[in-house]
């Protein structure tokens, strides 16, 4: 079972102004693959905040799931957090998330949204509306289960690991 | 109305060799939104000037639209000077760009056109052709006054802009 | 007449919780070259924030000046903005400031002040100490005026200018 | 005639456990174009020694070709090699081939292929299977003379080419 | 208490051929602060090993102290493994290492130490040989408590972390 | 022998207005060393040139020397295109050049001289003047026979160095 953490990112949502749908959304999604969600927090659209929290989830969770603020407005950084503490880019998926969404808006094309590694734990930016994270999580979900396996073949080199 | 500033990159054309007309293309098909041409410039393909143009022209522009040097011969240096100054890329729009261009030529995958925000000022790298010009800029023209009002909310946050 | 912005990072200070010193230090400091200081700003140590600001101050200022924020603590993300926003760093600076601080204290060497120029701004970042601010500042004063002559012959350069 | 280098990655391969068909799948495409192999290498997925063949390659090639190592499992470093190497990347022949790719297959999102230039010569990642090697080369195997003529015009603005 | 991990790099002592004597005088040293060993690895200078075993130590240690791969030769990748995994460098601390090193040879301004922080890890470099360990140990020595426990102070603003 | 290249960086020094005597001073003072010039060229301040020549001169040389250009001021350009074309950083090298030099004038900390290895070559910057390019070159010149020997051993690893 992969272990999945959501981050709703909302300056509303994190006072309690708004309701988050969209992460309540990505947990239902989710229940189609082997996966189980072990953790969901809302925080609000601050560059600082979003790299401390996808760093400390990275330690429990294999994929770390954000909806919100990959847009190009002032609050919105996550795409510039989470390409501050990946290791490195799978650009393909971001790719293939815009083609898709494209097709519905050309305003997908705006999406900054970012897919990357750190460590052994895959973090997939989601734009920010429920409709959204459907359209573009539906597109990277079939290869989910199969990226972790790989990622997570990682710590057989660590001579660390074997002690 | 967004202030627009065209920036055409070419040796010849900057020395009065070829007459430029790819910068009057964007200034034509520009007319369609709601933007007014604040500048107009031939300048020849040497990086360093290109980001000192760059630069400059971010504090009179809400969008800057160069057209050249974008492949990759010796004297095609427009990329890399715009990702220099660059704060941050919109993946998207490059992309759209090329998969567009990509159903009339193959070649169009060695376009590196880059597009990107500096402070609140969008740049968007075009071809050189005015062919190559109307087929790209009309990729993008939907959505640059939407993004461009969104980039435009940043100053909101700043202590220095209340004053 | 050289034009300077001081901008205090400090969650305290710009709630109104505690006085800012080091700010007024610096303006008492900066008298001895030919400088006014055209703006003056507490904000938190939020590097979102800090580099909305920067990049704003960046159009009425030759030269900024930050204050806290320079160490490894969580809140610490004043070189992070910095690194974030300008064009080129001028490491000597920093080198220098560290080498002068290491001789009072060793803890001197987590300082990861930076120096370094967006656009034709130069931005320099000091700790958050009244104390360390003299010492940082005193090092770096005597080539302030040179380099801002130096970074400002610039505009020289463009086409945009000189319209 | 183009000069090409073919470099397999595959820690099997190097070792003689496994035989080497991508290599030669490439060798095969590649006589379809103007152009003739110079080397054929398999070495191990080690970073270092990828980059170190990259780099030394470089100068007997104007095209490396390499196939193995672009996934995300923990022996893939290809794509992390070659781009500490390059000069810069050429995006748009890693979206084709992705694009491409992903009619037969989503798990082509995850393949994280980099295209670029170091000095005078063009190298491209291919994944490791022989026919992934088809699929992807295939797309970008039109464009190639054209591509390596225009980067290698870089030379004519030296100096020391001159000489 | 701080949690050190020692990893010496060295292609022949992860093969038994040499005696590691590094990685003992580091443990000897570290013996003045408050600070207990809880791994020690010894393994082949390889650039992605040194990633994939820096990356897993984080997990486990508030500080790694590496030894050896500093230098310019071929086999010397400590310092690109050390840039790939870190969130944020402290240049001072390796300035001020080279500084006290230089007052014996000239031959210290050829080492790439670095000295960096990921998620809430410290890492450090330091030379390979026992004589060069002590001296430069001893510059860092005095500031290693306090830093660690600013760097660790980097949890309180997590959501995660407060569930 | 090392095989050096010396650069000169002069927009009037290229056009023939004025006599370069900083490169005949680095041909005088590589005399006390096991070397020999390869080559001497005088080209403009134009990042795109130097960096091609750069990139070229390493085909030949073991050691770049360049003098002039690295300063802040617009024509600047030296330190970008160095850290453009390397693979790597010696920081040391540029630390230890700031701080002999600022020995005798505050100046030397804007100068943003790089040193770094491309492929198998190592390049330096020195200043523009006859006098600082002496005082600069003394620092680094004991160390620069072995530290090419260290980097040229990079060879060792390489397949089609074999072949």
């Amino acid at each position: 079972m992969i272990k999945v953490a959501v981050l709703t990112l909302s300056d509303k949502g994190s006072k309690g102004e708004r309701e988050d749908t969209s992460g309540p959304a990505i947990e239902e999604l989710i229940k189609d693959i082997k996966a189980e969600v072990v953790s969901y927090d809302i925080i609000p659209d601050d560059q600082d905040k979003i790299e401390k929290n996808l760093i400390s989830l990275c330690k429990k969770a294999d994929l770390i799931l954000t909806t919100g603020g990959t847009g190009v407005s002032p609050r919105d950084v996550t795409p510039d957090a989470t390409l501050e503490v990946i290791d490195y880019e799978i650009p393909g998926m971001a790719e293939a998330m815009r083609q898709e969404s494209s097709k519905k808006t050309p305003r997908a094309m705006i999406s900054r949204a970012v897919a990357g590694v750190r460590g052994e734990t895959l973090i997939i930016n989601l734009p920010g509306s429920p409709k959204a994270v459907k359209e573009n999580l539906t597109v990277v979900l079939p290869v989910l289960v199969h990226a972790i396996e790989k990622i997570k073949g990682s710590t057989q080199d660590c001579a660390c690991q074997k002690d």
